[in-house]
Parts: C-alpha cells; sequence; structure tokens
C-alpha cells in the first residue's frame, strides 16, 4: 500500500525563503513565522500520514454505497472527519466569528495540498463545504452567515456546488431547474443535477445544497440564473433541525476513480430554497466558489503527482534491476536499484521538478489572493485572476502526467491495483475535468482574462518577469536560470501579440492556440518560481545555511526544470502561430 | 456504450494508394488487389463491429472469474471466440500447412488493428497464441509444430508467454524458475510466473504455455535461460489430450483495465516441459516472439485511439453546448454542437493525425517484415528491427495520450464508467508497460539498434527520408511537407550526433536522451508518413479521384500534423541537447 509523508520541508522553504510570508504586510502575515507555520504543518502532516491516507485505497476499493436512499462512505471515512473536525483544520482559513481560525489563504492551501495528497477523495467533503460556506461568506445575509457558517466551519453541516444538469455542464444557459417563488421570501426548487461531489453522505448532520436554477419569467439563458441555499434539512429558528426538504440522491455515480467521494445525481423535488445573493446574478455568486474552487483543483493535480511522486522514489530505490551502464552500484546485489538508469531518472525528475514549481506557483497564487482580499490589492487580485485558469488546467494537465509517469516507474506492478498506483493517475484524472474542464479554462484565459482591464494584468505579468531578470540578469551565479525563463517568457509574449494581430479578423486564430497558450504560461510560471527559488538557494548558501544539501539540490532541480522543460515553449509558440486554418480546416462530416 | 466502426477507407488508403501493396514484389503481395483486401476487411469490420466490440464494456464490467482453479471469461466471451475461429481470422497470416491463410503480415496487421480496437482484453487471447505459436514455428522441431500448431493456428488451443516473475520483469537474468533435466529429453519446469495474460480460461481445450526457466549448472544470468513448451494437458502421440500437467493459476490480478483478460500468477510444480530451440538460447528465441509482440502492442495504443476517437468524434457532433464565436451554426437549436469549438477541434485534430499517420507508420512496419521475411531482404529486416521499438514506445505513449483527449471531449461523461470513455484509457495504458515499458524500448533503441551493424539502418533511413525530399522537393504542392520534415529529419539527426559525440565519453548523456529521442524519431516516421499520404492524395486528385472530398481532407490534416505536431521534433532535441547533468546531478537520497 502507499505510503504518504508531508513534505514539509519544501513548504517551508517556499513560504519563507521565497515568498518571505512573514516579512510581508498582508494583514495576519506577522503571525507566520518559522516556527508557527512549522507546527502547523507538522500536526496536519502527522493526521494525513496516519489517519487520512491508509483510507485513501480503502475508498477505492469500498467506494460508497446507496442504500434506501442514504449513502454511505467507506469504512473508516467518518472516524477520520471526526478527527479532522476535532482537530479545526476544517475552519483553518474561516473567519473566528464563525469558529474558524482566521488564517490566511496561503496557510490554509499549503495545508490543503497535504489532505489532498493524502485522500483527494475524503479531502472533497470538507473542500465543497470550504467552497459553499465562502459563497454564503461572501454574498449571504447576515441571518443566513449566522444560520449557517458557525455549522459549516467546523463542518458538522457540509456543503455541495450544484451546477451541472444531464444536458449541460459548461453551458449554464441551458439550465432547466427552477425555483419558483413562494411569496414568503423562499422558493420551491425543482429539477435534476448531476455530478454532485458529496451530494449525500453519513458523515453530517445536515449538507447545506448550494443550487442554480431559474426562477420562471426572469431572462432567457446565463442571465436569468439564480443561487439558492438548499438544505437537506430546514434549519428552524433555533438552529434546531426541522423537516427533511425535498431533495435526494436519484443514484451515485460509478466513476473512474475518486471513488470515496459519494457524486450524486440529486433530484430536488419543491425543495425549499433560499436566495444567496441577488436574483438573476447567481452565476457571479457562483464565480466567487468557482475561482477558489479552481485554485483548489489545480492543488489536486499537484498533489496527487506530489504523492505518487514519492512512492514512485520508493519503488526506484527499492526494486533491483538491471545494472548502472558506468558501474555497478550494488556490487553485492544481484541487481542495482531502479535509480540508477538514466531514464526512470528522468521520469523522477520531471515529477520533482513539476511538483516543487507548481507548489511554488500555487502559493504564490494564494498569497496574491491573500493580498487582495486582506489588503485589498487590486492589482494582486488582477493578477490572480488571470494566473488562476493556468494554476488549475496546467497544474491537473501536467499533474495528471505526472501521475501517469510515477506509475510508469514500477512497470508491470503499476498497473495492478494491490499497488495504489494506478489510484493516483484514476483520481488525478478528475482534475482535468471539473470545475471546468481545461479547454474552458484555455478559453477563459485567452477569452476573458487576456484582455481584462485593457490587457493589464498580462502586461504587469511580464513586467514581473523582466523586472526580474533585470535586477539578477548581472549576476553570473543566475545565468543558468534567467537566459531560458527570457526565452520562454519571449515566446509567451510573441504568442500574445499572435492573438492580438490575427484574433481581431478572426477569433478562431486566438481560441484555436488557447490550449497551447495555457500551457506555454504555465511553463513561464514555473519557469518564473524556479528561478526565484534559484534565487533564495543561493541566497542561502551564500549565507551559510546549515542545509547546504537542500539548497544544492534545488538548484540542480531548477537547472532541470530549465533544461528540460521549458523548451516546451517554442513548441507551443510554433503550433499558437500556425493560427486556426489546420484546426478549423475541416467541414464536421470530415471526422 | 460505445460503438466502433472499421475505418476500412483509411486502411484502404494506406494499403493501396501509400504503401501499393499490389504492386511490390514480395511473395504473396500479387494477390492484394483493392478488392479482394477490401472484402476481408469489410468482413472482419462487420465481425468486430457486431460481435466484438459489444463485449468490450461486458468484459470491463464483468472481469474474469476463479474459481476452484478454474477462470471463467466474461459472458458472451466464448461464443464470440467460436465464431472468430470459425471464421479463420485466427490463422489469417499463419502458413496453410498448418491450416493458416497464409497472408502476409501486413494483413494480419490491418485486420489485427479492427479487433484490438473493438476489444483489446478479448483479442490478446488469440494474439498472445499467435505469438506463441509464431515462436513454435521459428524455433520448434517439426514433430513439435505438428503436434502443437494445428491447433493453435485455429485458436482451438491458445498460447501464453511467460517471462516475468515477482523479483523481475525487464531484468530476467535474475529468474528463478528451474528446469531439471529428466534424462528423457523432458524437464521438469518449477516456478512462479507473474502477469501472465490468457493465463488460464475457459475457452480453449488446451493451454501451450511458453516459459523461460533456467537449466541448473548452466551459466549465470541471462545466459543460462532456456525456453520451454509447457502444456496444460500433455498431448499424448496421436494428438489426444492426457494427463493435467503440473500448472495451476495461483491468482487473476486485479488490474486498472483490459479486465476482460485473465491475467495470471501461474505457478509450476514440477511441469513437464519441452525445450524449444537450443538450451541456453531461451532468450533469443523469446525474442522472435517480442519483436511481433511489440509491433501488435504499438497496434493496440492505436487501435484504442481510434476507438476512442471514434466516439468522441460521435459526442462532439451531437452534444449542444455554447455558441460557435463566429455565429451560430445550429441557430434553431439551443446551442451549437461541441464540434464547432476550436479547442475541441484542436483535440480531434490531434487525435486524427496521430491515428492516420500511425496507421500508416504500422503498416508500412508491416510491409517490411514482409519483406524481411518473404523476400529475405536484409535491410528491411534491419529498419523494421530499428523502428520497432519506435513503433512500440511511440505509438502506446501517444496512443494513451489521445484516449484521454478523446475522454476529455465528453467532459464529466468521460469520467463516469457508464459512457465506455474511462474503459479507453484504462486499457490502453497498460500497453505503455507490457512487452518492456517504454523506457525500455527507448533504451533497447538508443543503445542497441541505433548503433547496429555499424549505424547502417539508421543512415538507410536518414537516406530514406532525404530521397523523399529531394524527389518531391522542386514540388510546389509538397512544400508544405517538405519543408517541416526536413527540419524534424535535421532534428533527428543532430540528436544522434550529440549520441556520437557525447555518448563515447559518458553513456548516460545518451540514455539520458533516449526517451526523448524514441519521441523524436517518432515523430518524425510520422511526419515522412503524412508527407507521403499527401503525396498519394495529390496524385489521387490529379488523377481525377471520384472521392475528392477523401483526399481533400487528407492533406488538411497533412498539413495539422506537420504545423502542429512535428514542432515537438525542437523540443525533444534541446532536451537530448541538455545532456546529463541536471538528470544525474542529484544523489540518489536528494529524492
Amino acid at each position: 500500500m502507499p505510503s504518504y509523508t508531508a513534505p514539509t520541508k519544501d513548504l517551508q522553504f517556499v513560504l519563507h525563503d521565497v515568498l518571505k510570508v512573514s516579512e510581508q504586510s498582508t494583514p495576519g502575515y506577522n503571525e507566520l513565522d518559522r516556527d508557527f507555520t512549522n507546527a502547523i504543518l507538522e500536526e496536519a502532516g502527522k493526521l494525513n500520514s496516519e489517519v487520512v491516507a491508509p483510507l485513501n485505497v480503502v475508498g477505492d476499493q469500498e467506494g460508497c454505497r446507496l442504500e434506501n436512499g442514504m449513502v454511505y462512505t467507506p469504512k473508516g471515512f467518518k472516524d477520520a472527519f471526526e478527527q479532522v473536525k476535532e482537530g479545526g483544520w476544517t475552519g483553518l482559513d474561516m473567519p473566528e466569528e464563525f469558529g474558524g481560525q482566521g488564517m490566511p489563504a496561503v496557510i490554509g492551501t499549503a495545508v490543503g495540498e497535504l489532505f489532498s495528497a493524502a485522500n483527494q477523495a475524503f479531502t472533497m467533503y470538507q473542500g465543497l463545504t470550504h467552497g459553499a460556506a465562502s459563497a454564503i461568506l461572501a454574498h449571504g445575509t447576515d441571518a443566513q452567515k449566522a444560520t449557517y457558517l458557525p455549522n459549516m466551519v467546523s463542518c458538522e453541516w457540509t456543503g455541495t456546488m450544484n451546477l451541472t444538469e444531464p444536458h449541460c455542464g459548461t453551458d449554464l444557459g441551458l439550465m432547466r431547474t427552477k425555483a419558483e417563488p413562494q411569496g414568503d421570501g423562499t422558493y420551491k426548487v425543482s429539477g435534476q443535477k448531476i455530478f454532485i461531489s458529496a451530494g449525500e453522505h453519513d458523515m453530517a448532520d445536515n449538507i447545506i445544497h448550494l443550487v442554480l436554477a431559474k426562477i420562471p419569467g426572469g431572462p432567457e439563458g446565463i442571465k436569468g440564473v439564480s443561487l439558492f441555499i438548499v438544505p437537506k434539512f430546514i434549519v428552524n429558528e433555533d438552529g434546531s433541525l426541522g423537516e427533511r426538504n425535498g431533495v435526494s440522491v436519484g443514484n451515485i455515480e460509478h466513476k473512474m476513480g475518486i471513488h470515496g467521494n459519494s457524486t450524486c445525481v440529486m433530484n430536488y423535488d419543491e425543495a425549499t430554497g433560499y436566495l444567496l445573493g441577488t436574483e438573476h446574478k447567481g452565476m457571479r455568486a457562483m464565480f466567487t466558489m468557482m475561482n477558489e474552487a479552481r485554485l483548489g483543483v489545480g492543488m489536486q493535480g499537484l498533489a496527487q503527482a506530489e504523492a505518487a511522486y514519492q512512492n514512485a522514489v520508493i519503488y526506484a530505490k527499492d526494486r533491483l534491476q538491471g545494472r548502472d551502464v558506468t558501474g555497478a552500484k550494488n556490487p553485492d546485489g544481484p541487481a542495482d536499484p531502479l535509480i540508477v538508469h538514466p531514464d526512470i531518472r528522468r521520469a523522477l525528475m520531471d515529477q520533482k521538478s513539476f511538483i516543487e514549481g507548481g507548489r511554488a506557483f500555487l502559493l504564490w497564487g494564494a498569497q496574491m489572493i491573500d493580498e487582495a482580499h486582506r489588503a485589498e490589492d487590486t492589482d494582486a487580485d488582477g493578477l490572480v485572476s488571470l494566473l488562476t485558469p493556468i494554476i488549475k488546467g496546467f497544474l491537473t494537465d501536467e499533474g495528471y502526467d505526472m501521475t501517469v509517469q510515477a506509475q510508469q516507474v514500477y512497470g508491470g506492478h503499476g498497473y495492478i491495483e494491490e499497488w495504489g498506483m494506478s489510484q493516483f493517475t484514476r483520481d488525478a484524472r478528475i482534475a482535468m475535468i471539473y470545475e471546468g474542464a481545461n479547454g474552458v479554462q484555455a478559453l477563459d484565459l485567452v477569452g476573458r482574462k487576456l484582455g481584462a482591464d485593457g490587457g493589464k494584468h498580462v502586461m504587469a505579468f511580464f513586467d514581473l518577469v523582466k523586472g526580474f531578470c533585470k535586477e539578477h540578469g548581472d549576476d553570473e551565479a543566475m545565468a543558468d536560470f534567467i537566459a531560458p525563463l527570457k526565452t520562454a517568457s519571449k515566446h509567451l509574449q510573441s504568442a500574445g501579440m499572435y492573438f492580438m494581430q490575427n484574433g481581431m479578423k478572426n477569433p478562431n486564430h486566438a481560441l484555436a492556440g488557447s490550449y497551447d497558450f495555457m500551457h506555454l504560461f504555465g511553463h513561464v510560471c514555473l519557469g518564473l518560481m524556479w528561478a526565484r527559488m534559484a534565487r533564495a538557494s543561493l541566497d542561502a548558501l551564500a549565507a551559510g545555511t546549515s542545509d547546504a544539501a537542500f539548497h544544492e539540490t534545488k538548484l540542480t532541480t531548477a537547472r532541470y526544470y530549465m533544461a528540460r522543460r521549458l523548451p516546451a515553449s517554442g513548441m507551443h509558440l510554433a503550433r499558437i502561430e500556425s493560427g486556426a486554418d489546420t484546426v478549423m480546416g475541416l467541414d464536421a462530416e470530415a471526422f
């Protein structure tokens, strides 16, 4: 069975040596000294290694069970969930006013990685609750907040997001679920929603569904969509649970992975709903959840890659097969360990350099969210909004590929379920799909975010890269990092230029390159993070760090990323600059 | 449930317009006119669409069942297997002398794709039999051939390959299975083999296991391995079945995919074995099977991509979601079909251009096998031997990626097992692993094949590309294809040059780039095939073909490959030329 150990040291490096969190002026950051964050990460790591991770394979093999309208989670989930709640982990970055610990998103994200890596299916129960609570926090009335948030922050009650219907996912304007006003401020919600993660289960007293629906007579399409709070049990005025609402599970889905999470078909039959936010502005309210959710999904890609990588490393060191061509490394044994072979190294370095770069990227994103929310920094808000589809799309695509590479290290054993490597790929696969399939992320990036506010945020990104290159361009020790970053960044600019010059004439010239642009942008972001990490490690070495080996490893891994991963930028640019002609050249009948 | 239709038209195009099989002088090729091959493909297509493909999901969901030492295949497999046998498909390219139809490998391969695409798990039962029969054909005594081949060609008896043991897969020198000579020409074989596809099942009267084992006292390591025929039931002199041999199923594996194939742990307990070929030369005999098997596995990658693609196209045309940004294409409907969106097109074109290019590459490989075997053409033998690891490694890596892309077109529905798209990826995944994991293919390519016969075969490949470019370089209609092919081919040559110049000093400089080299080489091969296909389509159009739309589609798809896929060559070269320093730079402890 696979094991999991929290990468505390690497998280600490990113938080303190790279992002220098405790030196930032963002409210709440001054508390985040090394000892404090270390204590949190150690504690969360222990819980995840010992309690949450061992249930990962159990959840996969047992799955969820629907019986008489009730869903039963896999053995052990309920007890583990109690421990998570008792530790206060579910409200880590939620306001103290509602029982949370009020920590910044950057800590919530660092801890979130551990939970996601240990057991994605299990962690989704709290993840969805966090998303739903965030939407109530942002758009709810004071009464709604008081009614729902304390129990959601503690995860006594869990939450869900209900968007998709059988005939529509991305195009929510086609939605059929209706919400009829009852004249008393409540609505009767009727319709069917599918793919509802944590839709029903046995780990919470109540489930607070957030449901998108149309109020009859409202505007057509997406502009007529509103968001409703539909609790499984109506909450009485005194806070006690009242009658069962008209919401029930139609079925649980048989999925490729995340078997431990109950993905439900939910039927709403005149269920009592309460408007959240403004009539017909449901999409705006939902997007509050979705941006946060998209960062969380990007984290899942990274987290599954980390978990798979850790086990691939163990296997590569343990499994004896073949000899090092440059001379036996284990001459007294029957063969050398796999890790001596260059192609196994290549696979492990691909994984390691992606994971550590992605981790820094993600935490930088979380830091900008804190700047946006806590310091009302609109520039940070704009930049993280630009980067969100990249965090989601790039980290989940690459994260998935890395789980496949980790599985490959095991050879035939990687294909046998008992070893657990197949599960990492099957679980990671969903992250490329939900919260907006990655093609939709690319569309959001190129069609919406790139030109937002007159292109201000992408210009800010380029300025940031240029500034960094300029600042460190004369430092010879940085030459291995600055030159490749400049090249890749130039490729990204050329791609943006191509879109500007050709997308006006024909938007398909931009959209046909959107996916490659998302990946090109992702590589530049990770290139930037690696350059920043290299800088941090060079500084630490110059300052006489007591852990030189760690920083030397960082530098080698940074060089690997620059030499072996960043060259993808030229390929993506070539694809983008070939335009839409070959992409759109065929009639639909020709396929 | 997914559907499958044989791509007869495209196979006919490759066989006749590109490879021009009936004009070749290879023995047996003169019979292969258009009508003849069309009749075969139509008939095989019908059987696969109507009988074999509908069992694909059944096999996945039901799996195989072990009860009291017997393995039961999924419902319907046995009847379908009878129909396959009755149609004579199992011996299509086997010698007439043993009941086969004596057709060339190029036909066996074209038909093989249909079976693999329709149901990979099911088709493996005959695939393994074909491999084992080929080894007996090549290395067996006349008596062995007479005893086993007629029933194996007809698949009344099936076959297996037994290589892997729990502690060794790639490094077979570590093998522990023993074969004790009994003095009467027979051996007693004892040991455990794992991952034995079709190891035990209920569809054949006898199972002929080919087992690698060591004769005590023989040379150490891989040089002391011999190959044995170990039948499940001993065959009496009169051909009737005698006593049950000492071979039994220990377990059936729980795998990520190919659930319909019984992958067994096989225990040999003093089982009677008969030496196949020469003592201690078992690896050589096994390689006869393995080269054929590797082409067959490359075909599986392609075939799963084709099956997944066909369903992605159906879904993309059917599912209404969003609007074409350049103007509604389905103005009377609630939304446009997915296929109007540029990023969906990109995904479908990636798939289409890979599949059609890969199909041509594979059939070209089969044509060279025929030239090698039927015309004793040693140049063809050398070239196909060089290309075999690329056919296996590149086609299965890319084929897998394409199933993932096809699954992605379905959005959330791609993750739900009922739609069948997850199965394509789970089934395709094994092809990257078995018959030599793809990293081992890359090692074989760079460490062995590239320098074989003084590098003669790789030079022949470059001459072939150069010759083609020279021949068609002045034709303006070919400019879109020749220029990118030249560039990519130059990248491949530079990579080879890098290996020559640096691999001498340190073999890791070559091996660290082996995987990228395999992919770079694969892209050049597909680039060559696309240039040849473009030539064929231009010729057909010039000759006033009645199916201009087909050939125009080919030209657009060829342009897509050149513009959007071949640019990967530069990235692979950059990675290769970065050498081993960053790949091998870390101590094992640093991971």
